[in-house]
């Protein structure tokens, strides 16, 4: 009876150890981690944080802009937005995301963000975007953008969601 | 025998008229079938026929727009273009999608696309666009647009592709 119990117990410690080491996030709780870390890149206008967080044969789907596919493409063009913003600040960004839809490896959800941007010579970007992104979780377990589109909107708007 | 015959012979017979009703489409040809009824009804400026392509909760996500929720608000969109436009003509529409990728019920594609709309008044609408699509399986197994983005696109860009 005793090594049975002691059989229990550590078959109990062993399940709550591994609970701690793995915690069984939900999809959608890993895609609100996805959105925080994105969140914090754009934020801190930290491109490297930004790249890393992109498929590497990733598609961003820009307004007037050609698409950019793969990581190469789409760091040459944050390289260059730095290049023609330099000494520019992120003041504020604010981003909400909406109905995260998850099947498999594969999940989708769109967003309304805004951004207020202290450029040089006292000028001020302040504007307002809608996104679409379609998500890819790696063999690593990780979230990244396969594709995004962004287009602009006009401010807060009510989406009757 | 015979009668496990004549079992078999029904069993046979009826999976052959099962295959021929319902003929096993891939997703990627269902979907392709999807842009192809997509591209007519566009062309044809068929909303009704564009509506039946949509999810009852779809979002369309249009520039310097509030996101539009559900079909009736999708509707009351077409309706107004419609309305603006009176008396024009879809001259020629074409469209060029890429990357169809299904996981389950799911699916997402990007789509490239040129259209030129003969107006009132001898005008002429020629414009380019790039789409972001995710499309949803229903129960009855066809597929319908969840979430839609679209915006501007330079011309007929080289997509690196």
């Amino acid at each position: 009876m005793r090594t049975l119990n002691y059989a229990l117990l550590l078959m109990v410690t062993a399940s709550g150890l591994l609970g701690a080491q793995q915690p069984m996030a939900s999809p959608r709780a890993e895609i609100e981690a996805f959105n925080k870390a994105f969140d914090n890149a754009t934020r801190h206008m930290d491109n490297a944080a930004t790249l890393a967080l992109w498929e590497d044969d990733g598609i961003s789907l820009l307004p007037s802009t050609k698409p950019m596919v793969g990581k190469k493409a789409i760091a040459g063009f944050m390289d260059a937005v730095m290049k023609d913003i330099a000494g520019g600040r992120m003041e504020k960004f604010e981003n909400e995301c909406h109905d995260i839809e998850v099947s498999g490896v594969w999940a989708s959800e769109w967003c309304l963000e805004h951004q207020i941007v202290q450029l040089p010579g006292d000028k001020r970007f302040d504007g307002w975007g809608k996104m679409l992104l379609v998500l890819h979780r790696g063999a690593d377990g990780k979230w990244r953008i396969k594709r995004e589109m962004w287009n602009q909107a006009n401010g807060p708007e009510a989406t009757g969601h």
